[in-house]
């Protein structure tokens, strides 16, 4: 911490005499639950399910959790711990409580409040640090100052709702010897969490800001929208709110680490959010910067399969999705903002609850009037860096709805410490089964068993590494040397994304830094063709130049049964050895080797009752490796997951594949259809520095070509390509050709 | 095929005459479709959604078929050839066009019933049996006679269905040139398939009878009563549908083959009963034998998991379940004899149809009516052999409903050809989820890739070997060698079952015959009490006596990821081999090996987001080793699933365990609760030749102890046994002490 004591004391007192001019004025509460909400859920409650639902959970586990005696321990455990856990509970007992008083009148629920506020206040002032010093940046009542913001942000919401029940004296007391001083802990004693553009920074924001309101200290709610303004902040200009909002999201509001994390993030921009559009409505806070925060919501919303589960980039947890509270609270205020957009209603409904605010009683009435709308998914790209900039994830659909296809390319910067070596790796979900699956990380969350929850040591020397996602590893190396350093020093580029027809929408991308000396460009494009193929197929042209060969090793973990493949193969049936010895590759079994004597590699699978094929053009160079993830882990903590690995010992290279949806069978009546890919074979009939054209035969010797421009992606420039006899013009970066 | 033309001829005549004396005197429909439920359906058609959606889906498939032109081949293709396929969409299309035409009375799907009808007239006398000589029954239209007994089954009940549209003379061709020869072939013409108890003599004795109703011809009809009376029957003195019905169920219901088989031999027992209580009521059909035929279709609801999907005793593919086509049919005729038993509404409605009959029409009432009431899963003993005293399945269950736990032991006979080496097997099932799973059957039906969709290699190989199943193999070896005839000698024996109290539902088998000189008992009990554990738990008691030294390996196939073992090991980490060479352990790769020094091994794992455990009593000389099918499978035909096995040399020897779902984690909350078993240890406190003892103490200190008689289990015998200073007294084959 530094050492700037006398700013603090000159702050502090500024902050006193703030709240006490200005306590008086406002009607309580009005910091996220308002007056007239309360009126509002009050007529309504009794008459309407999933508000009536919502209100019943919280009355019935708050009604538990006040009957058992106050208690407001000394600080003493890490995470986990009695008194950690015992604070936790307090936090979010006050603020249902206090909402609880609101909603019934019942003065039970404030005396509760009343109590523990008191408590907490009479141990307060005699708080050192934390006595678990394993943090750097620790709290008062918590290991760590990230769970003082949480406390702040509960209990300011508590605070605010029991305040007219409070006596001037008792309010005297909880303001002066509780709030202020511990807003000033996490705010100007801890300037370096305060000011920083991270997610810690933006709860400790929310924090003071939202115990600005609650205490109508405006001095508080200036210094979390603009942060410590002479505090000299290491790696930006600026602090406070507006700047987290501006920097923490790209403008099409997506969170670099992925979202998994973009939905724990999110939670104190929308309450902070909301509580400024609650009191400062002239800021629009809901509008600033063209939206973004919204479009953060609606982002983390879209970037989800079609059972609501978050694509598992970098260090995610598979099942995690917008069922989570964090995007109830979201979903709700982004409703009450935009109150005609339905289809925000059908997450809200597989929700099946609200908050009790305002924004979660408009949902539950245009639930009960039965406006909702299908959700709509949305093919799109996501650029990521605060300036849009720095890469993009682009998501390609089949359609807007449950049962569709998704296929997904990180293409975007590396997402900080929680980053995958995983440039250009693909997934592809159909409806909510994970096709191609990228591994996520390798946790179990809370699971004391495995390390106490904690990433395992797998997470480093498996899930991060190339070889353990669906992209190209050269030499059996990870990208950036598996470097976090480097990586984070650059990202990749869109190329082109195209979704302007339906017949085919294509992205492209590439990254040129990941290895020394190799440029990668990945072209996916989903194709839409019912003449040719039962469902939509993917194309997936993988092109890598080099001016010295290389072992290029694709992925793709294709998830489900082996049904059959049309090379031969050796398998090792009776002994088997790990792949390799680093970089990941200790971790996969090599279950079978193989080689295609015609130019063709095809591998058949069955997934929840359907079949996929992948069909990739290959040569007598290729090798084919049948893996399975679980080598090198005496604590089993992987999965033991399926992939193939496509070797190609080359200097310039195209992998070009098909990955195709095509048939069914079905456990009752056992009858199956269309268990073979309609795709015969894929070949690249051309690959110079200038132009790539593959062309695609489907079983009945149909034909369709993809030329791709590899130098300028320009909309309006025209292209003409000679091979042999034949000639192909087109005018921008890519065109399909169907004959 | 026997000689016994004369014995035909004679035959024949009667039929013919017998046909033409009662042709004019009953009204058509009478079969299965009646007079009455067209009238009753017509006019509730358009009020009902079930009823309504049968209706139109079948309306839209058949007005699909018969769109296409008249097409009756000469028959030339084997099973999934062109003529084959041909026959089976004309018997569909004709029973579906004569149901839609009594709906309907719309005479376009009369005439094209009738024109297929004297299509198939004008060809059948001149076919002789099928080209395809692979089967030892060869039919007329179809390779294997059983087709052409299902081909009659339909096509008896479109006849009916446009008896009164067609002309006398139309009728006369048809009768004359087609059914009555056709049945002739199905009965007299291929005696050794009609008089077969077996589930191709039902559907030829269905066959008979049921064109015997259509065309009014009582001969017929007593022909498929009676069987062919003076035909030599090799291993039963009578024959025919009463006879069947007799002996190919236990007194419970329960058909050897298990549940996936006996959903499919259903069918023809259903369909012909329900026409002989439509035509000759007196008989009172359904309530013959105690009500078997009932009780069949009852039996295969129950054995299912709470998702409908049937236990997968001996050759069974899972997914199949109580929602195929035999089912709804079956559920909906019991229905209609029980219109008061409302839980089987339920299923019905998971089912989403109806079949279009006075039964069908009941159901859908009854739904609409809102009469739907759970279906009641119970835990019971499913007898096996027609006298019921061929050992059982025991099946006990936490609670009736959704949600709920169940556990299943096979002690029963070996279950004909499909049978697998699996005596005293378990099955663990928590709500629809395998815990501790039965592999099945190695199959894929119908996918053409893994060996045209018959049984797999590994079927024999692994699936049917006593090491794939959660039991006891001895000296590496499977059950009676492996080999069928000898195992089909054997049955195990039921040795007490009771569920007479929550508390404690307890089964207990003994099998003597598997191994020469061991002799295996296995006692089953699911305990109740909320005071010392989070849910049942499952105590496992697998009793060997041996006068010599055996190798005995007992097999968990648990479900789910490794969480955790209190054991050391060592684990094969950059390598690994095959377990063994034969019966089943070439398919398992070795994973890890140890062994306890605590007398005491656990393993925790997850399964869909909960926690379960294995507690075993060891000692130092048990080893445990982890496993993971997939050896030895050149083909990938194998799930790579794990298990693990407890070896133990012993010559008499107990396996205790306790096995206990306990825990959840949330993956949206991520919040985990009760990771760990309430079960610290079970030890064997005695165990001679007279009583077994073993005692369970929970981490929190408290013991609970089971005593088992094990030389007789009359419920009055009172029992004594000190052990040490401690006297134990009990009444009755087993007792559960709760200090």
């Amino acid at each position: 911490m530094r050492n700037n004591t006398n700013y603090i004391s000159v702050f502090f007192l500024a902050m006193l005499l703030s709240t006490l001019a200005f306590a008086q004025e406002i009607k309580h509460p009005h910091v996220i639950l308002t007056q007239k909400a309360v009126a509002d859920i009050r007529a309504e409650l009794g008459k309407n399910e999933i508000l009536d639902n919502s209100f019943n959970s919280l009355k019935s586990e708050i009604d538990r959790g006040i009957k058992k005696p106050i208690d407001v321990p000394i600080p003493k455990d890490p995470a986990g711990g009695y008194t950690h856990n015992q604070h936790k509970d307090n936090y979010l007992n006050m603020y249902g409580a206090g909402v609880l008083y609101q909603l019934t009148q019942d003065k039970a629920y404030a005396e509760y409040v009343k109590k523990v506020l008191l408590a907490y206040a009479e141990m307060y002032p005699s708080l050192g640090l934390h006595p678990i010093k394993k943090s750097d940046t620790p709290g008062k009542l918590f290991w760590q100052a990230l769970n003082d913001a949480v406390w702040m942000v509960y209990t300011s919401q508590a605070y605010d709702c029991v305040y007219d029940y409070l006596s001037a004296k008792e309010r005297k007391k909880i303001e002066q010897d509780l709030l202020l001083p511990y807003a000033n802990f996490l705010s100007v004693e801890t300037p370096e969490v305060f000011n920083k553009i991270h997610n810690h920074g933006v709860w400790a924001v929310a924090a003071v800001g939202m115990v600005g309101f609650a205490t109508d200290n405006n001095e508080l709610v200036q210094l979390a929208f603009n942060g410590i303004e002479n505090y000299p902040n290491e790696t930006h200009q600026k602090a406070g709110f507006l700047t987290q909002v501006r920097e923490l999201f790209s403008p099409d509001g997506y969170y670099t680490e992925g979202p998994y994390y973009q939905r724990y993030a999110l939670l104190p921009y929308m309450l902070f959010a909301q509580a400024i559009e609650n009191n400062k409505p002239e800021m629009k806070i809901f509008e600033y910067q063209d939206k973004v925060l919204q479009k953060a919501v609606k982002t983390t919303l879209q970037l989800s399969n079609t059972n609501g589960q978050f694509f598992p980039l970098n260090d995610a947890m598979k099942g995690m999705s917008y069922l989570a509270t964090e995007l109830v609270t979201a979903t709700d205020i982004v409703f009450g903002q935009n109150p005609q957009d339905y289809s925000l209603l059908a997450i809200a409904e597989e929700q099946k609850t609200v908050i009790l605010s305002e924004a979660g009683l408009k949902v539950a009435k245009a639930i009960a009037e039965k406006k909702t709308q299908p959700f709509v998914w949305k093919s799109a790209e996501f650029r990521d860096g605060n300036l849009g900039n720095q890469g993009a994830l682009g998501v390609l659909r089949s359609g807007t709805g449950k049962g569709e296809q998704a296929i997904i390319m990180e293409y975007a910067s590396q997402g900080m410490g929680h980053g995958h070596f995983d440039r250009l790796g693909i997934f592809y979900y159909d409806n909510e089964n994970e096709i191609l699956q990228d591994y996520g990380s390798a946790r179990y969350v809370n699971v004391e068993h495995k390390q106490g929850g904690r990433y395992l040591p797998e997470n480093e020397t498996w899930a991060k590494q190339t070889i353990a996602h669906n992209t190209v590893t050269v030499d059996s190396t990870s990208h950036f040397g598996g470097k976090f350093k480097e990586a984070d020093k650059f990202h990749a580029d869109s190329y082109f994304f195209d979704i302007s027809t339906p017949e085919i929408q294509i992205m492209s991308a590439k990254e040129n830094n990941a290895y020394e000396g190799v440029k990668m460009q990945r072209t996916i494009a989903l194709i839409k063709n019912k003449e040719l193929f039962n469902n939509s197929i993917i194309v997936d042209i993988f092109r890598l130049e080099s001016e010295v060969e290389h072992t290029y090793d694709l992925s793709y973990y294709y998830q489900g049964q082996f049904m059959h493949t049309n090379i031969d193969y050796k398998a090792f049936t009776t002994s088997r050895k790990a792949l390799g010895t680093k970089d990941g590759y200790q971790h996969l079994w090599l279950e079978a080797e193989g080689k295609s004597t015609e130019k063709m590699f095809s591998l058949n699978w069955l997934n929840d009752y359907k079949f996929y094929s992948l069909v990739s053009e290959v040569n007598d160079n290729s090798q084919m490796l049948f893996t399975r993830i679980g080598a090198t882990d005496p604590e089993f903590n992987l999965r033991n997951e399926p992939a193939v690995i496509i070797r190609q010992k080359a200097k310039n290279h195209v992998f070009a594949s098909v990955i195709e949806s095509h048939g069914s069978s079905n456990p009752t009546t056992e009858l199956t259809q269309n268990l073979s890919s309609t795709v015969n074979k894929i070949e690249t009939i051309y690959n110079e520095k200038d132009y790539t054209l593959v062309e695609i035969t489907t079983v009945l010797g149909k034909k369709i070509s993809l030329a791709i421009s590899n130098n300028t992606s320009d909309k309006t420039k025209k292209h003409q390509l000679k091979i042999g006899s034949k000639e192909y013009t087109w005018t921008g970066a890519f065109h399909l050709f169907v004959k």
